[in-house]
């Protein structure tokens, strides 16, 4: 069994690992921290674990999570990158489900995080968690930077035109039009995301520049092989729970224009357990992936033209968080990477 | 022209007054104070409002406010009974959307307000609000309490069976099943209230004990004319924005089993010009009445036994809130009491 | 393994169905029939069961089925009643989501469900599929009629203080305010559970009678041992997908105020794995259960009086349906009653 | 007053229409047909206007409509080319919501809509019923052919930077990326806009093509004063009853990266009633618009780059159908453009 801290715990991509862990067959929920919360039952704060989930949120602790074999963070960013490294020599492997190990360059981070890195050597070693892209460095890994949830979608869809080089599109005027359900932004008491307020509601947000922006350009450019990525990325509010759904936008080159896309993709994730590429004309739904780990896609050529659409969709709080953070480690451990993993989407 | 101010206003209830107001032939709207968003155009924060209301939010200043006609508090409870003595010393009228001057015993106000009441000598000034029951004494007052969103649509629910000592239903086990829409929970940063929380969601709240008990029992004492009235009121969170629908069962007592009550609410009713009784069989939809003054309702006798149902609906912000006030306000200067307030409803 | 075939299939207690049988261990599914949909795969109807349930819709065809171990009806009414009979003669054993097998009194069915009942040498071999109330019975049935989803929670709900002629309340003013998700509704084309009639939005229907009333009757009469029992059912459409939220209210008798309720329903159902007594004073959110077989309930005395308020949640899809179905399955075939049934809710 | 009669009325642009319509100062409603519905109150079907609209649903009537100023057509598409004819002959004149006289390509309309066109001589005589472009060919004509939801967004979004061959933009790689509530789908019993389906839940559709797209593209032809125009199209379905959001994108031309575009938007729209440009850096949400006849319209350009991105908001059931329908009438008859178009959106 595989000794598992969290630390965190009270926001949505807490509950949704307690949710995943708590049903995952090698694990034994070890501690889960809260120094705002030490001392309440979880299942007080999360009524649906129940009889199921009987620890109590501790105050953080050194000795306790130095004892498991892994420590989740699901905190703020900044938190990990403060009690990681310790962690880490203690041998304890690190997962972070913020940001604090995603982007690999100290003044991108700062700039958009507005705080300085304060693990500058940890930087190297980080792995990010994409196991589509990584899953080899991921097994390795003690301390994983798992992908944001716009970034999940947006580097999956991209991934097979762009992947070593591909002279497939324009890879300078890539456009991610993507939408987002409500928990994306936390469970956080803050007025825009009221349901009085975003119900009945569509707005986009941060289009003059977003967190996941330099994080969905850093991972292309690694898929890619090059620097000549170019991204516009329009983030959107949608009046629903969980749920991403990107959609991406590419030029294709003259010299592509034969390329049969629909099989390009259907080989690029033949082998991938949670990556469904569906068939042609396809047009897939949120809600096909409602709290499973599963990304499906669908590639599109309107009018048999050069403009290259692709639909992907995720569930924020599994494949975009707390479900890409059991696979990564599941691959860490020497599991199945599947293990604790293949709950069906929830529909209706 | 009635000059009018508005105390508060970064709330529903003041968005919603600042909608009708802006729309109301008789009104020209002289400030609206907010101290913590001084110097905001109001339609920054409202964008409903651009190009309709042109004013911004301003500190709290006496000498604005006291040369207003009637300023509006909608305020948190507690603010109105500060800053109402010295408005109306000035010759303003006062309408208060809190519960400052809804109960009549200070000591049921400390109870369940958890705060002194700090103008006692107002509290035999003070006019409940609801145009159905106290029409007259609205148009002779200068101070106003209006009535809680729920408790507008309970009273009048009863009130036909219970009027003047009316012995027609057992009136000390009435039943008052509520729901209310999360706009009534106010547009204040709360985690309970957040779309990914009450969103897909069903849950009663309060049920040990909820401020508006105090204030329904008062009023239907006031209607009934007597005390012998006692109710079990349980409010529950709906995952819409606007709208209440109250359910209500009284038994009917046995001497009044022969009673029309159709006929009955048919006639209470058959003169306020936003009260509409529906044909028997009928089921009230809060859409129905969504960003209306109206409140409908529909009488029901299941398998045509003893126990009377009465289905309720209001939008919460209109005749639950701020409509009703432009209605008391149009009776206080003399105005037909439907200016301002003949939108129809917005559907779907 | 299990032989399981699904009569029907293409509405919500199907695909639940499906979800749940899937990932059932001991299932092995073999046929899911639908005459409209013959020749579609599953998966193509609802993608969420996509690389995981492979069989198409197939003709019904009675070979098939009658080599199953056991066959769902997930029909509208009066399908069971007809194909079921042949299926029992060849010895599969029979459950029905639909109402067929629910009422013991064949004029009661006629007058509800508007046609005779075909199949009436098998109402009295049938078994009311509540495993709270029949758990033996169930053991040993060869066909069920698994109840409504509003009569699963009013039952749960009214059990502790009815059970085996109980003196606590007074049973002939029962009243049962219920709220539903719409996918209550099932799948159907119509008009009014359109999102844009339904959402934003709150209403009652079937206030003069609801084909539930009768059923819920009878099991409740069951439950108390007597017929002494009168409820009152206002069932109301909630803007949601999923679950039940039924609020119930009874008149405590003169001679049972001294009971302690909470340990009353605490010790009701201290061995009943789906059922979960809250603490007092709790507030069950349906949400709490969305996804999963469990039932959750409070206990509530406003003010300490004479009237006991119940809140009960459930998803109308699982516990209301077809997770009830799984249920009764493991009881039917000698299984351990939570197999495939573990699944933690899903919240947000 | 203007005699208005209205064909169809069953559906959420009729009862939009109905709603603008009985507030209209200067409109008098004469008939509403629907053979189906024929003698029921159309408060019946739409409670929200009872009291105020009492007339019936009457028998499609040549007389009765012939004795009208002027017809509305929300009908399905077809119905105003079969009876629109004999109505203009009449002297009647005829606004149309469907899309009959939208496109003046008749091999173009037979494509995408399936039916010939049988009223091939009305096609140069009708006018696109587009205010901000054909204000003065609407005030003369007697026939609009009202634009689609989702044209009327995207090309008041692309027209001031494509007007009459403006250099500004690469006219050949334009992208509206686009999202309408569901009442865009129309008051049709259909699977899938249940709330079951489509709620909590996001899609594209129509990928492949929308009938919207040679709509569009005609349009913005007409607007750029030349064809060099090619749009792909990606429409989603979002789960709220109003409201689009389009999300626009134009690759800026070198020549024109000094442009300022917020001042080009600005000046374009500076003198129209109903299109809001708003401040740099906005995010206009449909809420914002709700139930009123305004567009607001917001210009970025991320990171400064050569990437135009314009949002664009709107009621599709108001500036998207029945309110750009009275708009068109107000200018017909010589009307104040904004009569009976200037109530308040409705926020929360």
């Amino acid at each position: 069994m595989i000794k598992v801290g969290i630390v965190g715990g009270t926001g949505y991509t807490g509950v949704e690992l307690l949710r995943l862990l708590a049903q995952h067959p090698q694990v034994q929920l070890q501690a889960i921290t809260s120094r705002k919360e030490a001392g309440m039952p979880v299942a007080d704060m999360f009524p649906s674990l129940r009889g199921r989930v009987d620890i109590a949120f501790s105050a953080p602790d050194a000795a306790t999570l130095g004892a498991c074999d892994v420590v989740f963070f699901a905190t703020p960013h900044g938190v990990a990158m403060e009690q990681g490294p310790a962690l880490l020599e203690a041998g304890v492997k690190v997962i972070d489900l913020a940001a604090d190990f995603r982007l690999r360059d100290p003044v991108v981070f700062e700039k958009w995080y507005g705080m300085p890195h304060s693990a500058l050597a940890l930087l190297d070693k980080a792995v990010y968690g994409l196991p589509e892209v990584n899953r080899d460095r991921i097994r390795d890994a003690r301390l994983i930077g798992l992908p944001g949830c716009y970034p999940t979608s947006v580097q999956l869809g991209f991934l097979p035109v762009l992947r070593d080089g591909a002279k497939l599109v324009d890879g300078t005027t890539l456009i991610a039009d993507c939408k987002s359900g409500v928990s994306g932004a936390g469970r956080k008491a803050e007025v825009h995301t009221l349901l009085a307020e975003a119900s009945d509601n569509f707005k986009a947000y941060g289009v003059k520049g977003h967190r996941h922006l330099p994080e969905i350009e850093q991972g292309l450019r690694a898929i890619a092989g090059h620097d000549a990525i170019n991204l516009t990325f329009v983030p959107h509010l949608v009046p629903m729970i969980r749920g991403i759904h990107s959609t991406l936008y590419a030029r294709i080159l003259p010299e592509a224009r034969e390329t049969d896309f629909q099989a390009l993709f259907e080989a690029a994730y033949a082998n991938e357990p949670f990556v469904d590429v569906m068939p042609a004309g396809s047009h897939p739904e949120t809600r096909s992936v409602r709290s499973a780990n599963t990304v499906r896609i669908a590639v599109h050529r309107p009018g048999g033209g050069d403009q290259l659409v692709v639909l992907v969709v995720e569930d924020n709080l599994v494949k975009g968080a707390s479900g890409q953070g059991v696979q990564c480690m599941n691959l860490m451990f020497g599991l199945p990477e599947s293990t604790g993993l293949t709950m069906l989407p929830v529909l209706p």
